[in-house]
Formats: C-alpha cells, structure tokens, sequence
C-alpha cells in the first residue's frame, strides 16, 4: 500500500534521464555525480531506522560553489525533478532522504571557511563544515560557537540552520538559529540570496532568515553562513547527580534555575537504562548501578570562583530534592567522559535495538515531572521499554519507543503507532508539542496536524507554495500540500 | 502631488459609512468608538514629524479583547476597509499611522496580565501592557523582562513585537523577539491563532511567530504574548565615559568586548550635542562640558564581585583608549540618572527642532568607527547638523539629521532626502542596512528598495498577499505590492 501511495505522488514528477544526468556532470563534473547503487545507499537514509524510512535518490550531485548549486537547482526547477538537500545524514526525522527520489544535493564538499571575521566575533562559512570543526579552530582564539547538537562530530552547520538544531548548551545559550547571522540560500526556483548579514540587530523588512531556519530544507539551501561567535568561557564544570529514580530527578530541574536564579549551560536527564546502555556501547563506566536516574548539569563562565559558587549552589538543591550523590567534573577530561555517554545514546540504541522511535517531545519545564509517570504507564500498557534521555533543562526529552523482541514488524508498527498517538496527546495536554529539535520531516509528518491549528498549516502551505510553486524542493516534508 | 497619490491609492478601499460605525459600536460599545476630530487627533500621527507624516483615521476603536479584534478584522476584511493596529504610539517610523485613512485598532483597553506563571519564568500579557509595568510589578520576584526599549515608560509590549524593538540592553540579552516565546494574533483574515507557546525549544514547522516578530503589523494584530523572564541581575554598575571625541569613543566600543571577553549589557554613545540638548531638555547636569563625546556601558550579574571585576576591566580599556574621564554609577540613583539623559534624547531633539530625522542605521560593530567620518562629511556637504547616539555596542546609530533653520521646508525636505541616500549609500558600503529597531514604516519606504534584493521583496509581497489577500492590514506599510 505504502509503495503504491508513493508511486502515485512520483507521477507529477520527472524522472532523471541520461540526458539529465550529462546536465548534471557539466554542472558539477564527473566525479561528483554519483549513480552507482553501492555508492548512493548512503544517502538514501538520515539516523532514523532504514526498514522503515530509507528512499533511493535516483542521482547524488557534490556541488563545489553556490553558483553549481544554482545551476542544479534551476535545472531542477524547470525539469520538474524533485531535490533534496543533504548535510552530514545525521538527522533523526528523515529529513535529508529523497522520499521522492530525484536528486540528492549533498553540500558535503562545500566545506570550507570563507572568513574569520574576529573584530565582528563571527565567522562565514561554506554548509558542509562540521560543527566541532568550527570549535577547534577556534580553540586559540578565546572564541566559541554556542550551537551544541549532540551529534557535533559529524553534523553540518547548513543541516543544524535547517533543523534549528539545539542540544546540549541551549538552556543557557539558546539554540543554533540564534547564532545565525546571516545566510545565503539557493531558493527553489535557483536563485541565490543573502539573508541578514553581519548586523547584530536589523529590522528591515520580515525575517526572512529566522522563516528559513528551521523549514528543514523546503524553502531552499542553505549554501552559506554567518556564525556569532562568544567569547569562550574560560571554567566549565559538569556535575553528575544520582538520583533514586526518573520522578525525583526530573522534579529536581525547574528548581535549580527558579530556586537558585543561576541558569546552567545545560541540564541533562538520563535514565538508568539510557545510562546502561550507552556506557556498555562505549565499554565506559559510570557509577550509575545504584540510581534510577541521573541529571548531567553543566554551569560555565569567565571566572572561576563564579562558576565554582554557582555549582555550590545547584549541587545544594539537588542534595535538598533528595539527590543519592553529587559527583564533580571540574576537569576536561572527566568532563567529557560524561559528556560522551550522554552524546552516544541515541547510536547505542540504535546498535540494540534498531527498531525503535525515538521521539523529541518539548514541554514547559514546569510540566516536565508530570510527563515520567506518563511514559511509564504508556510502556506499561503497550508492553514495551520507553528509555527516556534528554535536554530536561529545555523540557526537550527523548522518550524513545522501542520494540519488544515478543512482538512481530506488523505488530510494532501498529503499538509504535498508538503509542505515539498517545504520546503526543499527553504532551499537548502539558502544553508541550511534537518536536524540540529534531524537526517534523517524514517521521511526524502524519502527526503534524494534530500540533498545529488549521489556520496555521494553511499559513504554511502558502508559504510553501509562494517560495516552491513546483513543489521540488524537498517534497512532502513537514506536511503535505494538500490534505 | 503627494495628496493626489494618497487618494488615488485609497481608492480601492472603502469608507467607514454610518452603517459600519453602528456595526463598530455593536461590537466594542459606544464609548470604544472615536470619530470626534479632537479625540482622533492623537491616532493621526506617531513620535515621526506630524507635518510629514500624520494622516487622519476616519474612526478609532478600542476593542476589550481578542474576540472583540477578531470581530473588527473579519468587519474590516469584509468592507475593503483598511485597518491601522496600534500600540501607545511611540513608533519611530509611521508604523501606526494610518496613512490610508480607515480604522485605527488602539489595543489600550487590553493591558491586562492574564497570568503569571514563575515555574516556567514566564508571564502571559495583554498587548496594551506598558513595558515599564512588566518590570516593576516583578520588582520583588527576583526576576525581569530584557526587553528594554528607551520608550519603556510608555510602550505597549504589542508595539515591541511589532517593530522587534531593541534598546539598552540588547548588547547582552538580544532583543524582544528573544524574549516572545508565544503570542495570540487576529490574521487579516479576522481568524485567531495561537503561535508558539511555553515550550522553550520548538521547531513544529515553518516559525510563523518568528515571522509576525518585526512585521510591523502587516500581517496580523498580537494580541496577547507569553514572554520568558530571567533571574533579575542582583547588581549593575553604569560606567560614564568621556572622550575627546565622537571618533575616539566609538573606536572603542568594538575593543570593550574583543579585548576583555566581557559582554556588557549595553554600550550606548552619545555625541556632546545629544548630551547636551538631553540635559537642558530635563535640567540635568552631566559632566560632558568638557568632553566631545561619551559611552555609557552598563555591567550586570548575580554576583557582586565579578560586576566590580567585568567594570574595573572595561575601564581599563577605555583609559587605554584614551577616555579623559570613567565615572562609575554604582548605585540605583545615580545610573537611573544617566540613563534617563540617554532614554529622552529623541525626545529633547523633537521639542528642540522638531524638523529632524532621526534615523536608525545598523552597521556591523567592527564597522562603526568608519561611520562617524561619514556623518561629519555629510552634516558639511548638507550644511546641516546630525548629532548622533544609540546603542554602540550593537553598531546600531541614531544618526539625526536636523533641518537647518535657514533653509525653507521645500529646501529641507530636498536636502533630508538627498543626504539620506547617501547616508544609507555608505551604511550598505559598510555592510550596514537601513533600520535596527525602529522598522520601515511609512518614512523609510521609499528607501526599502536600496537595502534588500529583487527576489527579498518579491518573497516578502509574497507573504504579505497570502497572509492579508485583500491588503487591508495595515496597508503600504515597509513596501507597496506592486512597484
């Protein structure tokens, strides 16, 4: 049924014929034109589980300039071919996969840095640059980039723009689109422009740059960008805090920022099993045998003393909220040990259990300690695990769904189906809603409707359709045109 | 000829007949319905020159809440009547002016706190309430709003998230939008919808609430907002500073943050004109006799000793910059004093020469030395004088070009108009563009065209025509639809 509902929606589409293709090698040249089916399985998946949601491009382009993706683009455009841009794959919402087929534009060779503009703290650079990149070229400067995704290693800073990536220092420092200064997008129909620039504030007509950050690709891409720099801070420290199980941690979180007025870089939640498992896929080991649940809380700042009494003071009301022990990682390296467990759960879920959901729920903080009970009960009642990790700091959790081995594919994708229905529902009675930072994609597209008003997604689809009349531009993400 | 073009323009629309005004009165009651020419003198015009820019409204109303707004638009949307949303009127470029006559929507009557909710740290308002209000009535929560406009004694929060207004402690905390995390609005088409909410993070589609932030009230009229408050700065230190020169302090104001690390929460100059004309307007008395020009940096933080720490270090910077002078306000009194010199400049200069422009230039902050040259060439070449102030540390300049009493009001409007090109000439150069937080309006229209791309403005029409089809909000606003 699904293949068939699929095959229909190609018809309005052309496909990529030989003669295509030869426009396409003397736009970008031999080389970085990719047909062979070895070669492009690659980047016919993102992160999430492949049975499900893996579509084959029928061609892989590697533009070098923004001028060649122009040129892909505006033959895209009259061809009526769909595109879809791709960063580094690591998305968690099938956001970079061709579910249409057609081309997919890789930016991974536009990865250089065009400018260190240090007298403005920002930099300019090509989309394809890795995140941590841009924090190891800084490492001397006394600067530092604030958008944090947890999968910094290996995502690019033209797919974090087009998700609005957050991650692990976004209670403090906010998440990626405010960092973004300015941007330069191939639109849908090729042609290339600058949004904002190296202005700190501008209010010169609609924002155009804050509508494309986070449209997750359909509104064009993002070849280029200007980056806000920080002045890095000089002590970090990362507190481990055990506590006896998920309720008594998570209640903790709205208290260390309302009761101590500090607002830590990030506070991290992650239960014992989030824990288990991530430590044994690393063959880490963390003292996480005896608590139910812990909270990774990390405070930085320009002088010491300050960050020292500000981490006092949180290890305090944690201690005060029932905490089993308070451990301090006021070094680097033991720092990021933690850090490291925390960054690779969701792959070592993935290497256990590759059938599974992993969800990207936000709700205010104050809502936070009513969702746990919720999660058990709905694992309870579905007869499945729902390990829970995640931003707690930013009431952006990672409940993740996954498959009991009892259960076959067909019924799996049915519980995964109600449950998430449910899901969700409770997360909209907490006033929270479907996404935080991995985006809509094709992964929630189906729930979509029941986030957003009608009056909304009519907004959107205006949007959609005045910037992509010919719907080429990654189709059917987000939502469909038409119901 | 400009009276022609208006009534050709309003052609399309149609009057407010007797009919209508009694609809108006069913909807909001007969008191909330203003035609007397007395009282509707006051909706004719904003803080802009009345003798350029005032245009009369044929009635205002005063709606009660959201409902009653819904009810004007759909009446207004059904009619072809053009609709004027406005704030407390404090706007800086004709925003709330009704320039096609029709009805003006005062949100006045709607300045209520509908909930205070300081688990999530965040308050829900009516978009009448008085900025100033939000902060006092959090005097003893611990916590405060960062939105900080100078005319915060008198804006309206809808206003502020209109225009996105910036102010004196954007260097640090960002401006309104940073802080809007959910907003009611009535569309054009009178429909409400609720965007964003209390979830901190939250990429569920294209950002609409992004988008309204900053439209000026083209693309629907917010009614109510959630805005997130922070842990209010236990201390602030204002720094005065003097300087031989306008040239020599602005110099400065890239290194404060470049060479200490230390991003204070506002750096505000003020050439010695500005001081002046401020001082006399309110019998102040600074020391700026001496000096040719000053910054006003303001330090703030939890703790005591790392403000006395971050101010002793930007000090230093400045005495190494050769400042002639740092007085250090660290006390209540004595800042508030400063800064009220600083809020009442635009002020002063309106009741001093009100044929002025005052205008709101941004220019990367690494740029904003090469400014000041500029506006001393073109105050010589116009034979005009443009003192100039505003807050420096985000390259954002109140340049201010005052008419010269010898010159005739023809000479004047040819002069403001011609040197305005070239001032906006040489903000682009610079990579500046043409409005950091006062917005476009009506007076920078005509210049809309020179700060942003053919395919900007065709994407901005774009939005504008699907959001309000029959172009009744706020009409011929930041740019007409058609050239």
């Amino acid at each position: 049924m699904n293949g068939y509902k699929r095959r229909l929606k190609r018809l309005k589409y052309n496909p990529v014929t030989e003669d295509i293709l030869k426009e396409l090698v003397d736009i970008v040249g031999e080389k970085n034109v990719l047909t062979d089916e070895a070669k492009i399985e690659a980047y016919s998946h993102d992160e999430t589980p492949k049975e499900k949601y893996a579509s084959f491009p029928e061609v892989v382009v590697l533009p070098n300039s923004t001028e060649e993706v122009s040129s892909l683009v505006k033959l895209a455009n009259r061809e009526l071919i769909p595109v879809t841009p791709r960063g580094a794959g690591s998305g968690l919402s099938g956001g970079a996969i061709p579910d249409h087929g057609g081309i997919v534009i890789s930016l991974e060779n536009m990865n250089k840095v065009i400018e260190y503009d240090f007298g403005n703290m920002m930099m300019v650079l090509e989309a394809g640059v890795i995140t941590n990149d841009v924090q190891e070229d800084l490492e001397d400067e006394g600067l530092f980039f604030a958008g944090y995704p947890m999968s910094l290693e290996s995502c690019f800073i033209g797919g974090n723009i087009a998700e609005n990536a957050g991650g692990g220092k976004a209670v403090k420092y906010g998440v990626t689109g405010r960092y973004i200064m300015g941007m330069e997008v191939v639109l849908p129909n090729g042609e290339i422009v600058e949004l904002g620039g190296k202005n700190v504030k501008d209010v010169t007509g609609y924002d155009l740059k804050k509508l494309m950050i986070g449209s997750e690709g359909t509104l064009g891409i993002v070849t280029q960008a200007t980056i806000k720099l920080l002045p890095k801070p000089t002590k970090e420290v990362a507190l481990l805090v055990l506590f006896d199980d998920a309720k008594t941690a998570i209640s903790t979180v709205p208290k260390i920022m309302t009761e101590t007025g500090i607002i830590p870089t990030g506070i991290e939640f992650m239960d014992k099993l989030a824990v288990k498992t991530s430590c044994e896929y690393l063959n880490e080991h963390l003292p996480y045998e005896d608590c139910g649940a812990m909270l990774l809380i990390e405070v930085d700042g320009a002088d010491e003393e300050q960050v020292e009494k500000d981490y006092f003071k949180i290890g305090e009301i944690c201690e005060k909220n029932n905490a089993q022990e308070v451990y301090v990682a006021d070094n680097h390296t033991t720092s990021e040990r933690v850090w490291n467990v925390r960054r690779n759960i969701a792959e070592a879920f993935m290497v256990v259990s590759p059938e599974q959901s992993l969800e990207d729920i936000t709700v205010p903080i104050a809502s936070i300690p009513d969702l746990i009970p919720e999660l058990q009960r709905l694992g309870e009642k579905y007869d499945i695990q729902i390990p829970c990790y995640g931003h707690a700091g930013d009431g952006n959790l990672h409940a993740t769904l996954v498959k009991n081995p009892d259960h076959t594919m067909e019924e799996w994708y049915e519980i995964e189906h109600e449950c998430l229905k449910e899901l969700y529902e409770v997360t909209y009675k907490l006033g929270g809603t479907l996404s935080g930072e991995h985006g809509i994609g094709s992964k929630r597209k189906k729930y979509f409707k029941s986030a957003v008003s009608g009056e909304e997604l009519r907004l959107m689809r205006m949007i959609k359709k005045g910037f992509d009349p010919n719907n080429i531009m990654n189709p059917g993400k987000i939502f469909d045109l038409e119901d």
